[in-house]
């Protein structure tokens, strides 16, 4: 379970009732399976008193055996009734992207996974429209015309889902996706739908924010990242920018300046689900950095 | 109307649908009533066809004769159908501090008044609550305590409104007033009622934003400053800042640091305000800097 | 010189003395001429009283006489000894975009021309590698490879600036291009040459900015777009932009992060080059808004 | 070592060679003393391969014996060559503020404390001026007028260290006091200094540094909190901010826009530095969030 360079790594994260103790028996517990921290944050949740926790751990002498790290946790987990995962950074996840006619955001995350700095494989762009199939070509990454009609259309979420499927997606990344996802969607991919809305949530959700910000006045506009949910533009905010704006600026200026921190805060968001930095509990993301 | 050393300068505001030859015919105006403009910025509504200028003016010869002056522009004004304000600087605003319990914004506007980067005077201090009349003691500033019962007092009201006419009040400065003002009152002081909101409006308006923050897991918190209109809250915005917060922040935590951000943000509002630099069109805000 | 549909427009740039009443003489004269003054920004410059405006100006009516303009301008610029310059918009610039190996600066502004951001032509890519000519096929793009040898090669400038000359070249753009241009090559282009430095000057200037922050332990990177001069990274910024680091930032990190801003700062540069908002006076770049 | 109603506190700041197991041992240690770990922090600072950990510990049942604890983390030391120290939170730090002429950093250090924002005490203000003795008057605190001949005045130096000893200071806040310390005065208080520098350090490190950013025409004015040092403003960087500024910005209005950010990046700095979150190693400083 890995090669002879580098050691193995994996991401723990944990969650359980507040108690004294957790940090040092799960630390203990790892250290006796050969796993060494690299890096641990914690966080209690006040209202619910919850502990989470994110472990980065490797395995500088002996490559693990997974089993055994398994059980060793198991243990740890029974006695503070524990919920928890691993994954083992050699295998990357994979990744879905969903547009429509905007490049902007689906240029830098092309650009970012081929430049090392998104760790993943992306086996496939989804699109309602054409426009972006060329895109696609250049970087050698299949694109999939799926075309929408009307506000939930269930013969082409069957096909994305079994796109999707085919493929083994870990994670979609919706990239100025401009159609609704039904309920039923994203109940099968819950906090692995990424989308980027183009204000700072929660002003201006549901259609045309920028007009809506315009019509506002607003002097800053922004965007926000979020786990998609069955309600519309209201999942666990991941991350949000703003960009300065004034009355000089039209709709059009507006959405230029914003679609800089759109695609900035979507990539941020995509790169620390890839890292295992998210935990999503009552309804927030956490983001552990 | 000046004194021997500096020049008389003013500030005119000038509104009225958009055509060709305004700025030139201005300029033509005040360069024969001896005028030299400073400063001149223009924009142009284009769903409304309004032309909106502030024009900075000095006199660098002779002192103007007022009249003079009004007559040149009154001119040009029938020409465009214009509507326009004139303020010489020789007379600084006369400016109402209302707060209730929380000091940070009011400490930072006397201090700016004292050093000179607010141009103003600032006759007294209102407040629903005692708390504070030490601070106006210490700065020298008249402090009226008007407690207040219920969500609208009339005769609380009725003795603030006293209050500002007996001292000549241009502008009423909410700096963390913990209550709501009648439409009645508002309509009296219409665009001259300041108000700093503690959110990225128009998100979480009304009551506690920061909790309403906290719970909806945001990663930037805001303030907002707009001038007061009867409908709560969202009234038009004159400036706005954020600043980054994250799962570690509890709501003290963001009020902290989100009370750095109130005053720099009201601050500069009050100031552009005194700098007759905003001018409202159609419920937005305008800051000429 | 004009189409049926829409006016002709310029933008004039002036700089003299400051004395009173220049601003009212400009826009007569241009209202003599049929010039309807769009936007008129003005500063003036205190330790040498030197008066600059940017006027926007168009011809609702009927299409200028280039020349009756020039001589009208003339007249006054006589009278206030004036130095200015117009651009009528009819004609977009030709913009050179030089390269080594990094592509998100070049990315950027490809996308921005090829979305009507960018009011430029770009006839061609200079690399002193051949790495990103794929990208500019892609975008269709004429791509030359003009090696060069040591720190400064005679030959290689030679060359590069036979193909600027070739292509009528009025704006050369150093999207992360990482060699020294001679001041001979940049004395030809004054004022005509954007570069892109990537820390927050003065800081860091020279090789390896990243490396020198990291070494240094700062708390924020950024990037500088600045005209070049002889002297290296100390030409008039025009614009520069910084993102937040923190302890666990590697340089690899850094450049990440520092990538962002680097090509939205370079954007912004070029675009407001484009728009002739950019004027140079004692040194500094002055960029009317 | 308690009272009945909270938990005792501590935090642990450790440093050592890298090393595998380090976390589980430290923690195993702590938990076998009674410690609970509310928070833990570590960074490994790769080119010198050393491990620094930061580790928040309460003690929710009993009362801990200090002894016993400094012998269990003595134990784990030795195994690790680890230099360590321990806070116990019940004894706030005793901070001196040192300041000339300006008190916007004053004002806002006083108000934190006097909220509860910076957990001190503040024994005394020492001056080389007097005009500030009302402010520290109007909160309280004794306020010391130590004037300063010269670049360097050791007569004064003894005087302010006389003070310091007296008052048993902990923390000297250089809040835009404009003297310069001798190194010998600095060696007392090693690590133990915050200045603020009204810079974006390195740049326009010494004088008049807003005059350096406006001759220079920068777009961003900075501040930057450090710890002093024997070289002048060259110590370790705690925390820096920035805020835009143009050509329209005077040196007063830079000066004016740059005191926002002087007295938030001191106060963040300060903060941190009282809740132990700062470990300086190899000149930098590594501030545990």
């Amino acid at each position: 379970m890995s090669n002879a360079d580098t050691p193995v790594q994996a991401v723990i994260l944990v969650s359980c009732p507040d108690q004294p103790g957790i940090v040092a028996k799960l630390a203990g517990a790892l250290h006796e399976v050969g796993g060494n921290i690299l890096d641990a944050s914690q966080h209690t949740d006040v209202s619910s008193r919850t502990f989470l926790q994110r472990i980065h751990v490797s395995w500088p002498h002996d490559s693990p055996e997974p089993e055994a790290v398994q059980e060793a946790i198991d243990e740890t987990a029974a006695e503070f009734e524990m919920t928890w995962r691993i994954r083992w950074q050699q295998s990357p996840r994979r990744v879905a992207i969903f547009v429509s006619r905007q490049d902007h955001c689906l240029h830098d995350l092309l650009l970012l996974q081929r430049d090392g700095a998104l760790q993943c494989r992306i086996p496939l762009i989804i699109s309602n429209h054409k426009d972006l199939e060329e895109v696609a070509d250049r970087f050698g990454v299949p694109f999939h015309h799926v075309p929408v009609q009307g506000s939930v259309d269930e013969d082409a979420e069957a096909g994305q889902i079994s796109l999707l499927s085919a493929h083994d997606i870990d994670l979609v990344v919706l990239a100025r996706y401009m159609r609704v996802l039904s309920p039923k969607f994203i109940s099968q991919y819950e906090s692995r739908i990424i989308n980027i809305h183009h204000s700072f949530l929660p002003a201006f959700a549901g259609g045309r924010p920028y007009h809506q910000a315009h019509v506002k006045g607003v002097k800053l506009v922004g965007a926000t990242a979020h786990y998609a949910t069955a309600e519309l533009d209201a999942g666990p905010i991941i991350e949000q920018g703003v960009i300065r704006v004034s009355h000089r600026d039209s709709v059009t200026d507006m959405e230029r300046k914003g679609s800089d921190i759109e695609r900035t805060v979507l990539a941020r968001a995509v790169r620390w689900h890839l890292e295992d930095r998210i935990v999503v509990h009552d309804g927030r993301a956490i983001v552990f950095d």
